[in-house]
């Protein structure tokens, strides 16, 4: 059986990683679907797809279960997005997810959801690892080695310091005036 | 002489069905514009284009006037979102709409708007409508009959009622962090 | 030498001016790059690219230096914003800039970036301008003379008045409902 | 039951309106999805989304069924297509096509598809009731009288004359060379 | 008056010269829109919009008359092409060109159209300079001095010539097959 | 060191292969970019990005190499195609291709490239490849067995041949005209 498990992996940690644990333990193939791949160097997506392809494949090599680390652009819209993702990744059986909104499209789509309570520390977490990146906490001990060395070969906490102090907008947009009218 | 109408039509409302009414009146054929086509499936925009085709158009049967539902994709351009309706739409000679944008995009190109002070109230409903399908209080007087029959056979309130839980970005964005940074 | 510097120019003011002057010194040939160059009719971008593309123009006739006017439209990723950027641009040796993402971009690349306290000044302009010609105060002292005959000439007060009395969302998005649920 | 029928309608002929009238007597509401709705002012291509939804809309008002005239944009990805072709129009049981991509798709899908021999007459017709368009020769016979109306009413002789004595590729291309290299 | 002529200038070479020559005796000032903006680096689009942008801008600075080289990207819809050009460029009374479809969407949308005979040329010289380019014979008498010097300081020649030897597609496309099945 | 090798792998097949057994001798981990990763039920591109991920994971787990298989989507604009593929791709330090405009667009950014003779054996194999199954003659012995087995799990016989029956076109255009005009 394979399952399919979505995250932006902004990075990706152990939040993360006990999930894929535990998911590992139900199939036989895993894929790992790296959303909203075009988006990087923003204070919320600070890490390219080839970036977080790294560090999900490193990080679960250690697992007994095949991967696939795929990435998944944006399409902006949600009636076509399950049938976006079924095309960039291997035939799966089982999604695996908490979010209302991605259940919701899997469901009327006909695919098969699993929910876990566990499911939802992971958020909390991306936002937590993040922000010690920016503050220059110990963000290390919340991710797996693998990605703390994928952070620092890609010069990653200086990308995500700067970025932040831009305006915060998600994408340059050529822009002077960073304050909304 | 044809008329031009647009909203969003999530749902279409009593306070829709009263706009068409009177415009109705003035004109021998209306186009009703289905604005931001390619969205749904969020709190804003919970129902497909093809679903709000399937309301306006039975709703508007009783009136005596020819009538067109056309859905309107965004191009994200003010600057060409004129040309972009009219090539979209059955030629029309006047367009209704109480919105400024609205109102000074099609004078800039010449096209003859009509306001109405009555145009305001079915933004209020929109909203209500929408708050009442999430709250599972009395959303049906709201709407026509026709639209009612529509929203339940598609499973509507379930789904507005999903996605409001989701974390409230419009588009699935492979999101596994709900909290802006 | 040949050095670049972007901004939205919503619209060309007499801080983009004195930067330029700044610049000009610097440089034997100055790109000024236009950017979100396919936004316009919004609070916050009123004008077009190719209204913003006559304002420049007009304004650094003065200067003693090449320019050219460079519309560039935004890509909505940041990873190949640079090379976008370099494919609409003449070559050029140095970027001008204090964005903190627009810096750490060009560094990625390689692109060498100039930085200048007085870059910040003209932030806190544009904002300035565009609440004043909302307003009907005096804006015309802050902007070059040729810019004050642009926005006549195309009508620039009675629009930017007009569209920011709409629901302040920046693209028509056929929008019957201006409140976010 | 409800039916899908999808065509370019460039223009709607008397193929597409025996089809239909043959598919009227199997459901009793048929959608008319109006394909490559984006594309227009091209030989193949002539006439927008708004015309042909006009030709189509008056000439099956004859027939007893309940028709929608839905215009579908090409999303340039056969993977999605037919979640797109659903988001955009009224849900429904079967599918007719001879097309065997579009077949192929559908039933991927899930989708019900009935073919008929009849189905492929339309196509011969298409190409030459354009061609005698742009010869000047007797069209009118090969299509309904609202058809005839229409194309007459936006000048489209006219415009597919022209276009064809362009160099042929769909689109403007800020063209000054029509030999392909 | 303002004049709107519009070219892929892929180079710019003699016979727009002579054109643009000829237009700048009707104009008091003259948008050269650079068409196909964002193509480059195929054997029929070599040269990126900055490179162009450099070409154009070198070459009329001879001509007395104000000159605005404003790149147009195609947005691969004939029905909102000229909104879009009038919102790249600067406002204009009068467009030049004697491509039928350029002719006609103008038209349509009421801009006056100026034809000459001589505005032909130009067609057959584009494709003959690109062939002498790729074959290394003298292209260098059929362009201004100016587009010389940039295509030399671009490396533009071995650029033209790499890319003919390609499978020919205008883009990457990943492809290991260059023969269409 | 980490090398990269783009192909659209439509299938992947004996050829595609043996190139990889040699790059895997010059690297310590090989990225595969799958091309044109949008693009599927086409002749000439009939298996999605998801299935073409299956059959080069599988094939290559044989080899002594860590590989990550990377789809990449085309963007359409050669200009900005090296960032696309170096923000969706593991870092790498060579990349290997025979394709010139590959070649060249890496030269101009700056990376290093590497030919082989042996390279040009794989275009014409796809090409081979696809025929044969579309004529159902021996094409198994051509590709690795491990894509032997994803072609018939996902019904990939039937599915070329019943897209190469429709009229070529790359993508659904809601076409009822195969005849090019």
């Amino acid at each position: 059986m394979r399952g399919f498990y979505i995250g932006r992996f902004q990075p990706y940690h152990n939040g993360h990683h006990r999930m894929v644990e535990e998911i590992a333990a139900d199939v036989d193939e895993l894929v790992l679907g790296i959303g909203s791949a075009g988006d990087s160097h923003s204070p919320r997506n600070p890490f390219t797809a080839g970036e977080r392809i790294m560090m999900v494949t490193k990080a679960v090599k250690d697992f007994d279960v095949t991967t696939y680390a795929v990435p998944i652009e944006d399409l902006d819209r949600n009636s076509v997005w399950v049938s976006h993702v079924q095309s960039m990744s291997p035939a799966f059986d089982v999604a695996y997810s908490n979010n209302p909104l991605v259940i919701q499209l899997f469901k009327e789509a006909g695919v098969e959801v699993r929910q876990s309570p566990m499911f939802n520390r992971d958020v909390l977490e991306g936002t937590e690892v993040r922000q010690r990146m920016i503050e220059d906490r110990d963000w290390e001990s919340l991710v797996p080695d693998a990605v703390v060395d994928v952070v620092y070969e890609i010069g990653g906490i200086e990308r995500i310091q700067r970025v932040t102090a831009s305006d915060g907008s998600e994408h340059v947009a050529s822009d002077d005036d960073p304050n909304p009218c």
